[in-house]
């Protein structure tokens, strides 16, 4: 948990503070300074009794005790300063602007674990070192600009990187995006994006915290830590977007050259923020944007009304919005009649509502009204309003102000003219009020909220049974490739149905076999990984005969060390399968077989634990869904028995995390069957701690 | 074509000047005054002897001669100004601002085209009405603010909505963007966009006239001269950009209530843009930045550099270009090793190139000269550089300003700083630089100009006798679906194959017809239109006995006057088909059958006349295209074949211009073999002019 003294210090030192507004020491004065911080402030300067105004002592032995340092002096010099600030001034907050640790060498990585091995004794907090520092309501420790408008209903906003936080706010501020705090963390010694998620859950208070987050992270170190702060502020009623830079697999190697951090696949970012409920943003433009949108009144549905004065900017709208599943409901009857009276000559109330050029304030407002209490189909507006530069727009822009703070349906504001009429923009924003400026930038952005949905639930652990039966197994097997008999009991403990095998390793079990079968099987050569490459697989075996031509014929093939024989199933062809990597949950995978997963792509993805409503959804989204329901007068497949199938893979995977690599593939699903007829699973050790264990 | 005195008028009157600059008349006086318009300006005012220091005449009759007239008085007396303007002063260039026209109601409709047609019997050009007027190197005939930076080498830009054109104008400026010509065209009584594109294609001049050209239109009322001139201009080393707004169904009807115009399907707009070459953008902020990257020099490849002072934002770039196709080679090599040694420590010169917050001009340079001199893999560099705000950045915007002037490969500059070196920026841009803002609305605007392609041919026309053939069987039809028969006969002449139907309408001819076919064949009902809803097709008849079977029972269906007697063709199933729009050339489709249309909607598209270039392209663009080049050990089709085999349905459709709907549906598609076994053509009276006799 963070250090109360780093988040409300009731003194602070700048060590390193300067008169030079143009040295991080200097500037972050100045910024304390400016912004009224209300404790005590002192600085270390070797040279100086007073910086700026404030009291500065020449040795960091000489300062009274201070709650928190914020340390802009050479790497060198840091670990000293750190242990005296430790030892002797009973300080607990600490913020490192400095650059020269771990991003630098591995002489500065020794050093930085060092200072922050000396905070972590002493039960400090650390931010840094090489960042650019804290917002917050009680100081403003930063040593950049511009300070962006402080409101504890703007969003909080956590950055792994302070030049994009800065390049973030600057562009929040013609919009007027307000903040609540923001944290930059540097090269995270201690505190990193978690350590923050974590605390801005534990002191959340649903009356007076901010119910938006913003994220820029280029790393996710602890997945798991990750996603139960950001599950648990969203399901408190909070709402998260973030940017997690290295979605390709060259921006990943990117982000990992600049972070130092292993690189993910981007699979498992999506899944975990899909888990989370986070809504994923893929640059600065679109995350203010998600953010000002997220800022506003909730709208109950996805019904716009859009109101302009030009035709265009709401044509563009209309075509982003619509193709993204929001409606733009025609409205007619009485009350559109009676509106339309009210507006010029050749306006439109049909929606898209177009009140001309020539518009006024008093007709935007009787628009607005009229979507207010007139049109149940509509859930929010959107108001389009420039100019091409005759006229000013301050009244009607005085409307607009007004309704957005009465109405109970959100308004969003497009104003396009950022030239035109700038200053009037800028005494909108000074209301309180956010200004859109690219109609598609917003409606696109608007879109991504509207679509994110509900949260379902988080998924519960396995019962104890079912677990304690697939441990022991899983205990007395060696790490690999998993023996296809153990597997497939593997299977049956976690309750998947699977076309028996009988394994057949010479002539006289065949023998026996060949007689009891019921016929067509098939046969599998036990031994090569890759059966189908090495014609390890026949098909639709039918008979004595031919159960015998092909066991000969497979046992011939290189490494093979016995036969497998299995009932032949019909039925649609399925995958489900589940990936791992470092620290992150695993992720089920699963899709129509053939040329839908190798041509197609069309694979569906969930971070586990997996819920049957999860799983349905996973089935769902793919694009193949209508085959699996059933068209062109096929029947489709039980999609319920397919989604209880990826529940128990699920469940199976919490309790054993030692598998890295399982495959069903394919299934052989029927309207009222799903077969599992191949698998493959690969263990990992050294062992992974089970949730049974932890 | 534009008359003369439209473009370089030698005079101008100001019908409705006043000296009240937030009236039109007002405003575009004075910005014909301020942007130091060099011919005679007169004013018509009925109350003033001198207008903003211009003379006035209080009645039209009493002006000189005069070559344009910005008409801005109210609508009912604009008939009678105009006609005194046509018969007495030899006026050739109007602009009327003003509204109240076709776009209000009947009457003023009616009155538009009074005036339009005063205007055409005087061999004159109208611009307008209720539009906002023209800017170009003669003069600022716009009422509008602001009036853009004008470069004969900045863009010529034509809007269909004035109000769009000043908010494109408006989001332009902080960018850079300039201006050769703006050009709106409000109602477009007489002159369009069409007729615009093409005074700039006949008036092009390769080396003094600007090589890009934005469009931003509503409607397509003349689609096939709009194409002749795009094409023309970007085959003459033009750029097009454009947004067709009403992209969707729901934008199709918005923009439709806005321009009158007829809606139409998107496809039209898509393939139209395809086949001319230009680059479709979807909003205002994407067309503008779009613009920006064709104004720089033009790159030989795909392969970036990113150069950047703060990981973040080269991450997120490296993510959008390279999920789009747009390399970021890794740089490594003797010359990067001498280039790293200049570096500050902890940089990385891989690419993303990353000098450091701490970075300076002189390393910028240095990493620009190497990437200029010593890397044959790279094409462009993008350089990102803000500010925290503690230091200014002129002399690395100087260092760019200079390098972007004189290196080859194209240098693109990101400056994220918009508040903290907001003049700086300014300054960058004053030297005649583009700053783009958002990393990564530049990278997808990046992407889409570097993927645009290069131009393909237009196609020809099909030869004479192919033509004759088809319009004697074309012309002795009526309108509707025609016969099985004849639809067969015209694919002969056509050049496609048939699966050859064998027409049978009694147990005589059924009973010559059964000896002498080749089983197994394919029954289906001639009658019916939509045979398989009524089970009117039997496939994989074997026998004599099942094919009288078949018959029997085909004959009973509703509205059966014969049964179709097919070969059975096995082989994967194509579709081939065509569309129509008023206008519009027509608009092929392709893909597989089946799931591949019905349910993943796997098709493209392209408007006739469709090269075989064209054709290989579309089928190249199929998802399921490695399917057709055949996988997982399944053989693929005959891709050429299936090639020829659109161009020749192009060839049909372009000779052949009443057929408004042709599928065929499905082809038989085997290694060696493209065979269609059914079609179903319907022909539309009043009969459209085809090539041959226009």
């Amino acid at each position: 948990m963070l250090h109360s003294k780093l988040i409300h210090p009731k003194s602070i030192v700048v060590v390193g503070g300067s008169d030079n507004i143009h040295s991080p020491g200097g500037r972050v004065l100045k910024n304390l300074i400016d912004h009224n911080y209300e404790g005590r402030l002192f600085v270390v300067n070797p040279k100086k009794d007073s910086v700026q105004g404030v009291t500065s002592y020449k040795n960091i032995n000489k300062i009274p005790k201070v709650d928190l340092a914020i340390i802009a002096i050479s790497a060198k010099y840091i670990l000293e300063t750190v242990m005296v600030l430790t030892q002797q001034k009973n300080t607990k907050g600490f913020i490192i602007f400095s650059a020269g640790f771990s991003e630098k060498d591995e002489a500065g990585e020794k050093l930085e674990q060092e200072i922050a091995h000396l905070i972590n004794e002493a039960g400090g907090s650390l931010l840094g070192p090489n960042n650019i520092g804290l917002i917050n309501q009680h100081y403003t420790g930063v040593f950049t600009t511009p300070v962006p408008k402080l409101d504890k209903k703007g969003v909080d906003f956590i950055s792994g990187s302070g030049a994009t936080a800065v390049f973030i706010i600057e562009a929040a501020q013609s919009m007027g995006l307000t903040f609540s705090s923001i944290y930059t963390v540097g090269n995270s010694a201690q505190i990193g994006v978690e350590e923050i998620l974590e605390y801005l859950d534990h002191s959340f208070e649903k009356k007076t915290s901010s119910k938006v987050k913003l994220l820029y992270i280029e790393s996710i170190k602890d997945p798991r830590k990750f996603l139960k702060h950001t599950a648990s502020l969203i399901r408190k009623g909070c709402k998260i977007a973030a940017v997690k830079a290295g979605s390709s697999e060259a921006g990943s190697r990117a982000a990992s050259s600049h972070t130092g951090a292993i690189a993910n696949s981007d699979v498992f970012v999506d899944t975990l923020f899909k888990k989370a409920g986070i809504i994923r943003c893929y640059g600065r433009n679109e995350l203010i944007t998600v953010a000002a949108i997220l800022l506003q009144k909730e709208s109950k549905g996805k019904n716009m009304a859009i109101i302009t004065h030009a035709g265009g900017p709401a044509v563009m709208l209309t075509d982003v919005l619509s193709k993204n599943a929001i409606n733009i409901p025609h409205l007619e009857g009485e009350a559109s009649e009676v509106l339309l009276e009210q507006l010029f000559d050749g306006s439109s109330v049909s929606n898209p509502i177009d009140f001309l050029a020539t518009g006024n304030a008093q007709q935007l407002g009787s628009i607005i009204d009229f979507c207010e209490n007139d049109c149940p189909e509509i859930d929010a507006m959107a108001v389009i309003f420039g100019s091409p530069g005759l006229t000013g727009v301050e009244d009607v822009y005085e409307v607009l102000d007004k309704k957005i703070k009465t109405s109970k349906k959100p308004i969003y504001a497009i104003l396009p003219s950022v030239v035109n009429v700038k200053n009037e923009i800028g005494e909108f924003i000074k209301k309180g009020n956010i200004a859109f400026h690219d109609e598609v930038l917003f409606g696109s952005a608007l879109a991504k909220v509207y679509n994110h949905g509900t949260i379902g639930q988080l998924g519960k652990d396995p019962d104890l049974q079912f677990s304690r039966d697939i441990r022991e197994l899983i205990e007395r097997l060696p790490a690999g490739y998993m023996p296809t008999e153990a597997a497939v009991e593997l299977l049956e403990y976690a309750g998947m149905k699977f076309a028996k095998p009988y394994q057949v390793r010479s002539e006289e079990e065949l023998k026996l076999i060949s007689k009891s079968v019921s016929y067509p099987v098939v046969l599998k050569v036990e031994g090569p990984l890759h059966k189908s490459d090495v014609g390890g697989v026949i098909l639709d075996v039918s008979n004595e005969k031919e159960i015998y031509d092909g066991f000969y014929k497979l046992m011939k093939i290189d490494g093979a060390v016995a036969v497998i024989i299995q009932p032949m199933i019909k039925g649609m062809e399925l995958f489900i399968g589940a990936k791992k990597e470092t620290n992150y949950p695993h992720v089920i995978l699963c899709g129509l077989g053939g040329i839908f997963v190798e041509v197609l792509k069309d694979i569906s993805a969930s971070m586990i634990p997996v819920t049957e409503e999860d799983a349905l959804k996973m089935i769902a989204d793919l694009k193949a869904y209508p085959m699996l329901k059933g068209v062109r007068g096929q029947s489709g497949i039980n999609i319920q028995l397919f989604a209880e199938v990826i529940v128990k893979l699920s469940n199976l995977l919490t309790v054993a995390p030692e598998i890295a690599e399982i495959d069903l593939n394919p299934l052989m699903a029927t309207e009222n069957d799903l077969t599992a007829v191949d698998v493959r699973i690969r263990l990992e050790r050294p062992k992974v701690t089970s949730v049974l264990q932890a």
